[in-house]
């Protein structure tokens, strides 16, 4: 049984948060100071600092938040349906960003750039590793259901398939590309290396879907 | 015909290209300043402008070199060769960098930085869109020998292709991978994507080059 302080903590971690995103929406990560953040959410810097900490962490606690959304999402899929697995933390994160793409952007454009220059702390840094673990885990999952064949380790197969949708999600991030052809390439490049993988009975099946997704990459594509 | 002018003005901009690679293998893009270039390239500051102009300029002209060594590397391979093209492309980008990667890293890293932050110049820019028209117009090719099914537009293969020989290589500049598995995860996966690609003759020899890259992936992963 959750009690009544820990619900209280929740919720006012929860009203951080929601204030985190609007300071973040409306000037970016600078915007975020401690005492602006304590004022947004109506709360004394003390509590603030009680609940989640310094502006790193609140910033961390935001990325959080996404990260078990993303983890909800999944959850929702049967787990006979491991293929819908990959599809389905591409459509969360384009969900989370579509809602409120103004509070998403600066603070993924930061994670991101510390990511690769390894200056990530480990909170972050852990999640974006569980979330490679998720794809491996629904790769290895098609295989044993018969859907894919398993002629290559699912921990190579799952490296490529972030690489792609990290890359995709970057050039959305800093401005290469819209949010809707993150998701239109993400969905044609993951079909397209599915199709590659599938059993002899599905690759049919599958190659249609990375051709309706090509169709629609092509017309939403820059340019 | 070259006149001894030219001939002169090209051995100078080339004394320049390997000085500024000795600054930057040294101390990095800081230790690259025009009046140390000039010094070390036994020039004075007025030719050295002449002959290349600023400090960005002199970037640019290192990374114009790399770009003019992969084009010869690519002009070596028979035309009726496509997909050699393509691993021509990864296996310069790695000789080069073999070579000296004390100046090459600085470089191209922050290269990269600037090409995902949109704040490349003109010229190195129409560079790497070049790398992306090779590798298309290679998929287009092979295509027409009969090597690949045209299902898919060559455009978004080549995207594709790119933004994993990107990925790969920033992992190696950012550090999170060496340079051996740079070579190796980018052979894997353009190996596996064309196998998904391959005309039915040719998936099985397509697959089994898959399949070698992905045992020698596994031998110098991390971890």
């Amino acid at each position: 049984m959750v009690g009544v302080r820990e619900k209280g903590k929740a919720r006012r971690k929860r009203q951080i948060i929601q204030a985190a995103k609007h300071l973040l929406a409306t000037g970016g990560i600078d915007a975020l100071s401690t005492r602006r953040l304590a004022e947004e959410a109506e709360l004394s810097v003390h509590t603030l600092y009680a609940l989640v900490g310094s502006k790193e962490q609140i910033l961390e606690a935001v990325m959080a938040d996404n990260h078990e959304r993303v983890l909800e999402d999944l959850l929702k899929i049967d787990e006979h349906h491991a293929i819908e697995k990959l599809f389905a933390i591409v459509e969360s994160t384009y969900a989370i960003i579509a809602e409120d793409s103004a509070a998403q952007k600066p603070i993924m454009r930061m994670l991101m750039t510390r990511y690769y220059e390894g200056n990530l702390n480990p909170i972050p840094w852990w999640q974006m590793a569980q979330e490679k673990g998720w794809i491996e885990s629904a790769i290895a999952e098609a295989t044993v259901q018969g859907q894919l064949r398993g002629m290559f380790p699912p921990a190579q197969i799952a490296d490529m398939l972030m690489k792609i949708y990290l890359s995709n999600l970057r050039d959305y991030l800093f401005d290469q590309t819209t949010l809707a052809n993150f998701r239109n390439a993400t969905h044609f490049e993951f079909w397209f290396c599915l199709s590659g993988l599938a059993v002899e009975t599905q690759r049919d099946a599958f190659l249609a879907k990375a051709m309706d997704a090509a169709s629609l990459l092509q017309q939403t594509a820059p340019e």
